[in-house]
């Protein structure tokens, strides 16, 4: 078999390093938090960086026991009282476009509007208004938008002013504030949500789309361990009745 | 049906609280590996266990794209490109307690250790040789030892270090250093891995056997991300072709 | 890297075949469940054989919405709907000693009562009830017997009855049916559940333990695909609430 | 909480019935795979919709230890030998859009081409080949074609010759035929593919797209509980290693 390619650890007997930094240097020296920045950006944050990455991290970290993914891991972990592996997997395969993972479908639109804006040697205020014009006129959701608990959400504010503070908010903030100016302009009053913060949080550090979904994954396994952990502790094996109306074929023969 | 109890989280349409600490002070001011403490312990880490607990995580981050987590994750990014989260949550499924999982069993060990030397009213150094002696008479493997690629783990010695530094260091790395020692004197040299240092030191700050895996998932998330957007960015689909020898029944008919 | 070794499959540039026998003479002339069982046994079934198998495959497929293995992958299914690999493998992880994986732990209570049988040189009635009594002094469980649901359940007879028609009931439906006597001569009245029933019957099949779990994930995963199917065409995404009581730490500051 | 719908699964303390049927009358008369067929289509199949579903599964069932759902299996049990469960999902979640989930684009296609070929008042031929033409311009992959292994998949016309003797191959199996034909008109050949096979008959036995997917997992994890019981019967744990080439960031100093 051709070696496997990695630009991420590479190690002897004696040594670990990740990125190129040795490990023990990162252990003695470095936050659990910038080691995840390291190796997905190939470089440590600045201050005013791991400050930010620590918020959005915590923002992640849990919503609740009914969240999607935390719901199912504890329901994995209530029937598969072994394998703590298996549970917080369940839990983390209940994230995605609409649970955790609209960060990477909000990056790609601000992608677009930005995109759009330059092409159009216009602002990004004025063309997020054409992209609510055009979701509305299709029937489409603006991403990054809307949530079932929150009318506003207490996350969003705290991370766009500590964007704004750390000197980092850029046209990923700019973006999504304008999309909420636009949905706003046109009477739809509807909060952003976490996954939008987020998303404009990760394009203004420079990260791809698809780290809408890693790194809320990264945030979101610290509160699975925790929900799995209580679910053992507390509950019996198999305790969780959910109620069902069955509204199916009437009884019939073979 | 019944509501599910939580500890956990708590939250109403404008705020969210983790462990009763309101999310967007914990945001502001807090680390993400400090709430991932939070989360397991009810109490925010004071500055020595925060910073033991970031070199914990770190030294779980990642091992190369060949530890079973990280290739399994790689391999599942390989056939399945449309889920991040099926492929993280695969590297996550091949932890149990012969990679990244024996620090549970270790934990274990210590716990017998240090309730085998109260009981016998001896020293922990005893009860590990006595330990050591039964694991050898019955042909089982001490857990906590041995490692495939590093004749000296380089993480082993910084994280029992800063246990020291910091004061943290109790009953689990004595114990530890304990088999260690017991091996030695047992004419068996195999080194000290990140399991049983992992696992020492969980048990010093108070953790349950359980954390021994959980934890180590938490940290492992942070390379398996890593992992999975570096197989999507650098390699096609389905580039990875496994060298097979059958050696089964030949040809027969029906 | 060396390559891996198997028993199971070979192919060429035309040809695949399994265990042996071309695939496209099995697609043309034998059933799914047997090409289950010559996958795990390197054998195909007799006529009696095949037709118990189908049956104790039908007696795992589903068990209503609300089985940890059906809700889990439909809670997975309502946060993640671009994977369906993901939901169907969440669905698997929920399954568990606790919870459709008791047959293994039914197939190792089976094997020590026989040898205990014929250690004693008795019967295996009588190895029945001191394993009964023996679970009683420790207070534990004994495997295989007991439902949340049921009082008697409908697929264990029809199962066993089967068994004794094809001529293939052995030391392990006679085991169960022991240890269901010990268990109502010591005025425990509880029934064989479905897991001891397919234990029962993979033992007498000649699988080994692990068939006890492995046997009811492969029929199971029937269910498990109807029920995400179900999930996406009749319920909008996110549609699961789980009512939440916190009881944890009050409002506190940083 | 509401309670959940369901049309698939009844039942009460002594019975259980499947899409309406008493499950101990299916165990008793019916094969696996037709109650697959009846939990998916909400009725059983007829002699030749059996018989061809049952190919279908087998040919499904495993395509070797080194297929990636395979490996992922078989890595995932190699560190994580305490779960069963968790081997075989992470089998499942390495089955994506280019791994056994191409019939479901599949199926998106054939839907195009035959409602095209409608709309146009014209012939599935014509239509297949605009199709192809329009892939041609823009880059694209036909689904459905193409394998990296065999020159000719031998299952497939087995498929064919099979559901066109049982009268059952419609405008699915002509579509992809039609395709075929149209990539040889224009100079590629490539054959066409079990997923293109599947696809075909699915389509022609009347399931949605989302079944190329849910179908082919049924089929498969027959093999993967196979793999995975190998990987315990046959091999050491942690015994796959996977070379690595690092050519990442050199040795750097924090």
């Amino acid at each position: 078999m051709e070696p496997w390619r990695t630009a991420i650890v590479n190690k002897d007997e004696t040594h670990i390093w990740l990125r190129g930094y040795d490990i023990t240097q990162l252990m003695s020296r470095a936050s659990f938090a910038s080691v995840l920045f390291l190796l997905h950006k190939n470089r440590l944050p600045t201050d005013g960086e791991e400050r930010l990455f620590n918020a959005l991290l915590i923002a992640s970290a849990d919503h609740g026991s009914g969240a999607p993914s935390c719901a199912t891991a504890r329901l994995a972990a209530s029937g598969n009282r072994e394998s703590l592996s298996a549970a917080v997997a369940a839990g983390i395969l209940a994230i995605g476009d609409v649970h955790g993972g609209a960060g990477a479908l909000t990056m790609d639109a601000i992608e677009v509007i930005v995109r759009g804006a330059k092409t159009a040697g216009g602002r990004i205020s004025d063309a997020a208004i054409r992209f609510v014009d055009r979701a509305k006129e299709f029937g489409q959701r603006v991403p990054g938008f809307g949530h079932r608990v929150h009318t506003t959400d207490p996350r969003v504010s705290v991370l766009f002013q500590m964007a704004k503070d750390a000197g980092i908010a850029g046209a990923g903030v700019e973006t999504v504030l304008a999309l909420d100016a636009a949905l706003k302009l046109r009477k739809t009053d509807i909060p952003i949500n976490i996954d939008g913060a987020l998303a404009a949080i990760l394009y203004d550090l420079g990260f791809p789309p698809s780290a809408g979904k890693l790194i809320f994954i990264a945030g979101r396994v610290a509160g699975l361990t925790a929900e799995v952990a209580e679910e053992h502790e507390r509950e019996k094996p198999m305790r969780i009745r959910i109620p069902i109306t069955y509204d199916g074929a009437p009884p019939r023969d073979l």
